[in-house]
């Protein structure tokens, strides 16, 4: 079949639509944890002030969610950036990260549902634990890529590339470091994470990927 | 990386597809807020055409969301046309732009439960204040796009950017309005986000903006 | 910015593909209207087959939904085929249509609750009446784009085009009917939107679409 | 309309792209079927970690719905490489493949809610009985695919299309026994499904098939 096709190899774009597709549907499904107060529990709206800042953890979590599952599309980009061929490892290792990510709006959800009450542990442990998997999923699709042969050629500035490889190391142990800390201190543990997501936009490596990207 | 990269340049591809997605996701995703008037609610159904006309808050914010959004989108558009690489300020702003965006059917849902009862004015304030902080980050990105080094050049009809730029400055103010009056009237709040959405999608600067693609 | 732009018009890939994007999601949420019993309803599960046979109306509402924007996909995509510029009436009579089409999970989830049951005339009557709004924005935009200056040409075939346009349509009318049918009797409604779906897929018109295509 | 049309054939690209969103989307609302327990059912939280634990049907139920699209999906995408004409039966049966996959989230939830109940033997017939469904379905188009003019030329290794025909043909069955086993013994019902998912990600045919692609 293969034979038809011409200087597109569909199998790229397809995947990368394909994944870009999953993790839009995922971040935006993230709003669908974040209940609207029903007339029956805000005595027909009086209290809607009081309940809209009651749930501010469904804020909280949808805005931490949102911006890992955000910045971890900008590093899967980052991934398939150069990618001519995918074969069966790189499918199958994507797949596993789909996985994750697709869901990511249950541990939302959860948290949205118990910060502040007596199974934030749980729950955070929960949200915390998924990101650990997640993370290490992403450093299996990443390694894989680099590894794989005939994907990295001698174009390739091979410093620039272990930078990258060790930033992304830093994601397993740090939600791990939060999943911990779940049961010590939930809110540290929280903060943790959002402090990672923060911490993997800052500009310094992704600039360094851009302007190696216009070189 | 990039060295692999032909004459496609994926980021602003990829860019654009994901945030096309997240539009049309959280677009589509407005039509959950409207609920089916359930069975035993209705009488079996003897009650069903007044429950139907009863909601008609749904339908409303149904409509204005949908309108506001798609504007948005269809303008979003236009910041992208013509880019052809992307860069970190870029991807950051655009991604607090899609978690507004993405945030949308939150409103629309209180909106459409609290019209027309005691809560509405608070809901109402929900409603344009997301509006706000959307118009807000639609500016921002606007304006870093058009600021970046080597996104204009001198093909560029100036004329043209400032006249789209005033346009665009005249939401955050506009959607203020919307705020403050949800307070004093809120069927005047509504009819005016309602219009901004309807003042945006008017032929005028758009038409100049498409005449002048056809250059 | 336009002047960036190579031989690639993005706003036309942008609109197919969002477009796409909207017909897809409705399509795909509208499994979300068959609700699975839930056990404390079934006796744990003893009466689980006739739970679920008892809900037909929510499969049949799903196919023809399903078959509808499907089929109005597959032709949407003929009004694009060619079309090089998309303009100012382009784009608001497609958000029209889109409109439409992600409303549909909402009446689809209305019928499934009401089909059987006292107000299933008023349901069905809104489901048809859905479909009429919706031939008739598929009709509006159908119309702008063979109308429109620069968009059919000399190639056309405008005997094809023609016979297109009278069964295009046929659809307002037929849907039409269905409502007023829905108060009569609603079988016959629901058969006959099922039958218009299923119509409009058949291959008389479309294959000769397509081996007009190829030539 | 098709003369206007370039080098690319939009009806491929369109249909490729519609099938990803709805594989993409319905892939992803499978999370929606994992409810997160809510507070006033677990005692504020005390009882969280039991009631995560005895939703364990539901992440099972994730698990092997996510990985039977997904390599569905992977397999979807082998049978349009090389397409570079869209007609009236791909589209038709294609249509039927989505229908099916788009209503997977269905039984997935149904399965998720009674495995370990009284009606856990329907859920998993319904389950395993829609996979049948889906695997025709599959056969159907890739049948047709193979078979249609034009679509196969001397190019093609005959063999190679006749082993992944032998592959795809085991699916039916091997669900239909699944269906079979449902009534018989639940767990060795959901572990055929789970088998025949993991069985079509193996290596061996998807390498020959990509090593084929490279040649």
């Amino acid at each position: 079949m293969a034979e038809h096709v011409g200087e597109v190899d569909p199998g790229t774009r397809r995947l990368e639509a394909f994944s870009d597709g999953i993790f839009a549907i995922a971040i935006t499904l993230l709003v669908l944890d974040i209940k609207v107060p029903r007339l029956r529990d805000t005595d027909e709206g009086a209290g809607l002030l009081a309940a809209l800042g009651g749930q501010w953890p469904a804020y909280l979590a949808y805005a931490i969610s949102f911006t890992t599952i955000l910045i971890m599309w900008m590093n899967h980009h980052s991934i398939f950036a150069g990618v001519r061929r995918s074969d069966h490892g790189l499918f199958l290792l994507n797949g596993l990260l789909l996985l994750c990510v697709g869901f990511v709006p249950f541990p939302t959800a959860l948290l949205a549902e118990y910060l502040g009450h007596t199974g934030e542990q749980v729950a955070m442990a929960v949200y915390a634990g998924t990101f650990v998997v997640l993370a290490v999923a992403f450093n299996l699709l990443w390694r894989y890529r680099i590894g794989a042969a005939g994907l990295l050629d001698h174009h390739i500035d091979l410093a620039f590339v272990r930078g990258l490889s060790r930033q992304y190391l830093l994601g397993p142990p740090l939600y791990l470091i939060a999943f911990a800390l779940a049961f010590v201190h939930v809110g540290a543990s929280v903060a943790l994470c959002a402090a990672v997501g923060v911490g993997f936009a800052l500009p310094r490596t992704f600039v360094r990927f851009v302007s190696h990207e216009r070189t």
